[in-house]
């Protein structure tokens, strides 16, 4: 793994130092992130080398495979700002919602029940990666225009999902926080388009990915300048063995000593059992995550995607009860009532 | 799958006549349990091919893999006693105590605290299987007798591991319960001498194995007379991918929809990681299971195996207190103080 | 899994007819191969419930989650044609060459060499995923220059990746056959781009897909009208014991019995390690796969991407001669000299 | 990892000069081997700390979890002799055989055919590993009579399984060498009872277990002064994805760097599927293992056990006409005919 150097140019240099410490240097990438250049080396490069460069410039020399989203870049925890939501500050934030957007009734419906039990963030998927092309594909651009009506009604901001880099426009123009699902983790041309948006992104982890391979998933989006990224862990292959799927908990604390980056949770996702979304969503925050992500329905036995592992409000509710009896002093002030 | 028929026989017949049914239908089983004698045969066999079995005995068939551990074959939770301990009676069951007993201090420490702290059964290692013959193989004789002082002074039944069949005789003149590690579920030679005793028996599940094949390792036991089986949930492998083990909690489920044994849950070996034990317990609880068995040390940094996984008294004590909450009416009882 | 209702229509229907029956029996998809419409349904629909259907027209019930791919849809095995070369017709298909196309001397020089040594298809890459956005990308549309190129001198028609549903059409307008990353696998806007164009598809298969979800994310490509599809197994993940990637052969027998497409196997990926190719690569072939995917260099020590698992010329030339002594009659024709 | 020092006393030391060394070092072993004592000590002792000890005394100070078996212990190759038949002297090794012993007529008909086939060892169970506790648990004593009377006819030697401490002596009173299977793999008691016997030891690999806890499994065995054993690859877990089993041929290349035990493979159970079996068979030996175990019966459609994976006598003759192909100078000698 070889060193990379990372330039933190404050104030900003021009376009064309940047241009001529690239002709020279054949650095690999250079992004602009708040005014500040950033300039990602491939070997480690002295201040001598660059006589052209401000003395007031950083230079980080980084051991990593992902630089950016490393501790060695930067060792305090990245907090994520959907709105006025922070993820990361130590309280946790609770993301919950329908698979998909099924209907007007069905969205408003749940999500005001959600903000009244107490939630951060609405979920609800408007175009829906499905197995088979002949399920239901989600609701599309009508889908988004519900979840804005439903975040004006619910006061809840919404993240939704982005399935191909043609639509990060449209859908960067309603939703609150882009999703990147488990399946297009490593969509490379989706996670630069993503990574030249200013909206947070939620990055979630493919079943086969080990956390390194992640992480380095989560680089592609700080390289083009947007570090505004939190990780979903959202449950990984399993063997022929197990009776489910394997919701990988010790990923948060091997996150946590390898990067900035906030880590929430989906258990829904990562056990694909309504009884075990509970039990584990409790376990998650015990573990230290930043946050859960939900899928909870008004009706789950009649969801269009996902019916399994949908929880009901009902349900949404009695595991809240428990979630603030263990965090009493947690949910004070982001979850309502 | 044949189908197997069971014969349940009250009063008892001679063993002359086992024997002559035996040899006429080449059943592949008979056994013995509290008086009443059942024989297990492959395949559906009518009363009209019994003649000589009396009016009161009961046929039953069963569409099994494990027939006698299944719930076709008893709808009825088992409830196994360890002393005065029920297992499966709906109030969980906290199993705790070293990995192996070290020294007599260090049992009698951990044990006392243990029952003033809550804790229904002691576990405690004499006979250690250990991946290298150069690793400390535990304390074997001495180390049970230093369990049953431990038994004597903190009131807490014990359980303790039994490696081969030649030293069951021993195990279980010292023993409350005896277990089978996930190394021995399919040395089948143990599973049938710890049938032939009365002791109830824990029975880990090996890594590799389903909740079928972990049945039939069951149906061993059962096969020879003991019905006191108690299974043990410690973590299958997982994949490359995977930041740790892969503690199978969907199995609680599948486990209680295919068989009327009790089941309880390690997080210690199933995490392997005493960061995730805590979070783990608790979501083991609240997925329905019927206790849990954790290893505990009074000084975990010093422990001369599973040093890792091992959590402290005080830990112990916070999670009890978390327990405790989620489930305010269960522990009044079963747990001191 | 629902029955699937296809109507093969012939003489073609008017669109306005289609579109009625669309509408009125809420079918999903409805497209045109060889001049016939397919308008597939979810449910079985008699002829009586479609009355202006034509008496010419086929309806054909399918019970599978994927009914174009599947060999109740069609029994006889698909041949998937590159230019002149058959893939599915019996004897086997040789795709080789380097992993990227890193310069005009380099893919020259290994093309030419597999020609003469003997190879059907030639392979590269020009847009390369890569786990890091600091690694080499590929040389993009001059590597596709240069594969043209390479294919004018060697007379082998080459198969390269395409990522991102914008770049379809530029890759299509130099390639013979579009090839479908493992990482894309469910990157459902491209696969429908693929779709709908003419060229044949290489599907590679995700590490942690089943065959059925395989065969889902062919029928994506089929159900745009494109059934050019080739199937190309390349390893699945594997668990924490193993010592390398588990290449799946008996998905050649699970993939033979469940659809009419080719498979091919990459050993290349498959194993990850240059010692194992050849093995592997004899083992696919007495499984009865379709063919082969090969990384060859001229020079693997210095190749830029896949050092580890890429085969010398030499070697390819070995493994070539034990080849054809297990399959004399096999090599006849497609591979030269 | 702990150094390990291992002493080789030669002349040999007292046993009273052995035990002082114990006592004094805390050494964990000493074991007898071709009349030099082996002395094996945690962490690296000095010879100025070992004052009394022969100038003739090698030290070794191996960094291995498995010293015994280690290549830093003995860099040359070791070579397992079954009666006449050398196992890894560079010419592949054949075993074949029934999964069990059925009856006389079967074990003499298969072994016959082998011989004249061309095979070297003779397999077949007589004590089964079972599952399920109503499968047939193969005919014990009486199969070992019928080995070996079948051993007399054919000439080949034979290996069969024992699966409890107590059965060694009877098992090792009959056959040529001894089967640990993959569920004894970690039975210690058993490791130990065969490293107390001159028999070699074919040690299988449970399916959950990475090569270093194998060669450590092996370790026991060493440990107790039997070096002839012969490693066995035969299939590993495999994820959900997977459409059977995952036979690890990258352990060949693993155990060869680690260690100088023969390694062998058997792609009977390593696959379960009797169309995969001839596959992998040649690419095992095409990986450089030093032999094979196959499944073979004269009859597999009615086989007791393992009957999807057995292959036919005509199927085991082509396979070894492929075999002989691709190594047309090995098979020269050690198989007639």
């Amino acid at each position: 793994m070889a060193t990379t150097t990372v330039i933190e140019c404050s104030p900003p240099v021009s376009q064309q130092d940047i241009e001529e410490i690239l002709r020279t240097f054949s650095y690999s990438k250079h992004i602009v992130r708040n005014g500040k250049h950033f300039i990602i080396g491939n070997g480690k490069i002295s201040r001598k080398e660059l006589p052209f460069i401000h003395d007031s410039f950083t230079l980080k020399y980084v051991d990593s495979p992902f630089p950016l989203c490393s501790q060695e870049f930067q060792a305090k925890k990245s907090v994520v700002k959907v709105r006025d939501i922070e993820i990361g500050n130590g309280s946790p934030v609770i993301i919950a919602g329908p698979c998909s957007v099924e209907s007007r009734e069905q969205i408003l419906t749940i999500s005001t029940n959600l903000a009244a039990a107490g939630c951060h963030i609405l979920r609800g998927g408007a175009f829906k990666p499905r197995t088979s092309p002949y399920s239901f594909q989600g609701l599309g651009h009508d889908g988004l225009k519900l979840l804005a009506e439903a975040r004006e009604m619910s006061g809840l901001p919404f993240v939704t999902e982005v399935l191909t880099p043609v639509d990060v426009e449209l859908v960067a123009g309603y939703a609150d926080m882009l999703q990147i699902g488990a399946r297009n983790m490593q969509n490379f041309a989706l996670l630069r388009e993503v990574g030249r948006t200013k909206k947070p992104v939620l990055l979630k982890r493919a079943p086969w990915a080990d956390v390194v391979t992640w992480l380095q998933a989560a680089e592609y989006i700080l390289a083009e300048g947007n570090f505004e990224v939190v990780l979903c862990e959202r449950g990984i292959a399993a063997t022929q063995a197990s009776s489910g799927r394997h919701l990988d908990l010790a990923a948060v604390h091997k996150v946590q000593n390898l990067s900035h980056l906030p880590m929430i949770v989906d258990p829904s996702h990562g056990t694909g059992d309504r009884r075990l979304v509970g039990p584990m969503a409790l376990a998650s925050l015990e573990a230290g995550c930043d946050g859960l992500m939900l899928e909870v329905h008004h009706q789950p036995e009649t969801s269009l995607s996902d019916k399994e592992q949908a929880i009901s409000l009902e349900d949404y509710d009695g595991m809240l009860k428990k979630i603030k009896l263990l965090n009493s002093q947690m949910f004070v002030d982001p979850i309502k009532a």
